[in-house]
């Protein structure tokens, strides 16, 4: 029957791969200004954001980074990751708020590690744009669970001058 | 007799630890400048490295990020990571290499993924310091396989002049 020529093929194209392995596999370079910029989308982002991905997993791994931009005034909607989510701020100044927390300042050198479904948000400033690199762990092939927007009030006061001290901030909660 | 206090005491512990959960963690940031930066040590590294920590797992998490610089000339050994590596180059110029591949050039924006169980090495350039940003997974606890020094002579031509066009350079094999 014809069946068992092709059964032979896939058997002998599996024991191949095998053969192959990971340590054969070809170290990979993207180079600056060739990676693709999308716009973070309308359902999960307020205001303009950009995502440049660097690198998203295969196989065994489960991590993935990239390059988000935030004009000023612009964040992420309420949301949660399943394995958690490290920040790395590469430029300007930003915010991030933990549920029922206080809004906190970040600027470029700083370092944000949100833990597993911890509900939080993070954006630019109100007079700053602020870029980072988030790093995220797939559960499930899932990075964010994400939910509703923040609101203006979550977002916090607009006046604080970009370079002034910022007091952390706790929205009201009536 | 005594124990039983004890006993109810460690009960209700970690009664409550599971009570907190994950959701309720804290949010954790690091400020720029504030964090420990740590000599390479010199089983691992050719040269002067200085390593810099942005983020260590804990829990169900395994990945771990850090800001590692080297100084003109200096360079990892050869190695290899159980779940692959990201690097993410922040400034300068270096240089990476696969076993029995080509030594090639990486500057500020390039982005380097080298696969699980590859062995490579990366660096600066023979006249630049290079920083990148470096992203990996633990297995098992453990993120890399260290293995021999880089010799001179797989490190590459000294006299390609920083700034200048680096044909990749495949070191002879006798």
């Amino acid at each position: 029957m014809m069946l068992k020529p092709l059964a032979a093929t896939l058997v002998a194209l599996t024991m191949m791969d095998a053969a192959v392995g990971a340590a054969d596999a070809p170290l990979q370079i993207t180079r600056a200004g060739s990676r693709a910029v999308n716009a973070g989308p309308a359902q999960w982002f307020t205001g303009e954001v950009k995502v440049e991905m660097l690198y998203t997993p295969s196989g065994a791994e489960r991590t993935s980074a990239g390059s988000v931009t935030f004009s000023p005034g612009a964040r992420t909607n309420w949301h949660s990751h399943p394995l958690g989510q490290t920040l790395i701020v590469t430029a300007g100044v930003g915010r991030v708020q933990q549920w029922g927390g206080a809004v906190q300042e970040i600027r470029a050198g700083d370092v944000v590690h949100i833990p597993p479904e911890v509900k939080h948000w993070h954006g630019a400033a109100p007079g700053s744009a602020m870029t980072h690199i988030a790093v995220q762990e797939a559960q499930d092939g899932k990075t964010a669970d994400w939910l509703e927007a923040v609101s203006e009030v979550q977002y916090g006061p607009a006046a604080v001058p970009v370079g002034a001290p910022f007091s952390a901030y706790t929205p009201p909660t009536d």
